[in-house]
């Protein structure tokens, strides 16, 4: 057994992770970066919410559509590939042959037992297809559905992350007053993210946390003092 | 032979072409938007250009560290299956070679012919976690390099991308002239982009040339839209 609910458990729960993590990573960063830079240019809270919030909707939709687009170009990728294998293995047999036949010689098999595989593979034209996409291209069958998913995952992702950064600027007096607590609460939210995240993706949750902080103040560092310098 | 200058081509253009593909779709999308939004809603080009030249710097870290630290997870990832499997093939033997059996069995292999690869697998350890690697979990081993040229390589696109759509707000008089020779700008370069991108992609050059603009239109949109709500 290949322990199918663990192989079940790494392709779905990580690629939703993956896209609510590169949503929401970036969706926490760059508004907050954004805004506390404006704050150290412009006094209005009204420019730094305009700002922040165009700044949501276009970045939402880039990332989403841009997603969306990534998954259809990979799902073409993969049917124009395996068109063209088999399109091989019929035309050239001989040479899809020798390309097993290679693949297994890495791993160190006789040539003997190459040969039977090999043999046995051309018996069967459509999972000859299927090995060579996986062994020699290394390409996965992707999920039809996928490609709208990821999109929405990471679109919402994004506007949720954004969010967290802006808030404080609609209650707040002054860019100033804006600023202190969209940092103090934006700062928060990258640890308790970047933990998450951590736990999900590495065995170092903690290391992850302040990494994500890091990544998030030097962004809002630099847009600050770019802002200072053109603003 | 499996076309090996085939299979190089195929990897390192292809990632050094995704990471600019990453940076410059996203560079050239959110600043662009933004600046747009921004010009339905404030009259100075000066307030646009902070705005956009933040945007910049802090999309251009996030995406630049972003992709360093998930390009250095990935590499982590490896390691970290790569030493289970190592254990795994001493301490499960019997598992292990199960569930290359099983691997096999998928692709309709008899199973005397699988019971003699799986025994040439077992007389050499290491080759047989390679092959676990590739071929249960589908995982490459990463290239060490990467991270950082995959980081340098998004964020310069990222800024590359960014600085088209702000150049022209420096030498407008107005926000609404700044924002007529931007889109312009911007609308060309995203078809320009779109196209090259399609060339390395798919097959369909044309439509990733309109789909790029599609996207640069509908953020720029929604911006404006939010912008002029809240403005």
């Amino acid at each position: 057994m290949i322990h199918p609910e663990h192989i079940e458990k790494h392709f779905t729960a990580s690629e939703m992770v993956r896209d609510i993590v590169i949503g929401m990573a970036d969706g926490l960063t760059v508004p907050f970066a954004l805004a506390a830079g404006l704050s150290g240019a412009v006094e209005a809270t009204q420019i730094i919410i305009t700002a922040g919030l165009a700044e949501v909707a276009a970045g939402s939709i880039a990332m989403g559509l841009g997603g969306y687009l990534a998954a259809k170009t990979d799902a073409e990728h993969y049917a124009s590939e395996k068109y063209r294998e088999e399109r091989e293995v019929v035309e050239l047999p001989e040479v899809e042959a020798a390309e097993v036949a290679e693949v297994f010689r890495g791993y160190g098999l006789p040539d003997d037992q190459i040969e039977k595989i090999v043999d046995s593979l051309r018996k069967d034209p459509v999972k000859w297809v299927d090995f060579m996409m996986k062994f020699e291209l290394g390409l996965e069958a992707p999920d039809p559905k996928r490609a709208r998913t990821s999109a929405f995952t990471i679109a919402v992702s994004y506007i949720v992350g954004g969010m967290v950064p802006l808030t404080p600027y609609f209650f707040a007096a002054t860019a100033r007053q804006g600023l202190m607590i969209s940092a103090a609460v934006t700062l928060l939210a990258l640890l308790v993210f970047g933990y998450i995240k951590g736990r999900y993706t590495t065995s170092h949750p903690f290391r992850s946390a302040w990494q994500t902080v890091v990544v998030g103040g030097l962004a809002a560092t630099a847009a600050f003092t770019i802002a200072k310098l053109f603003g």
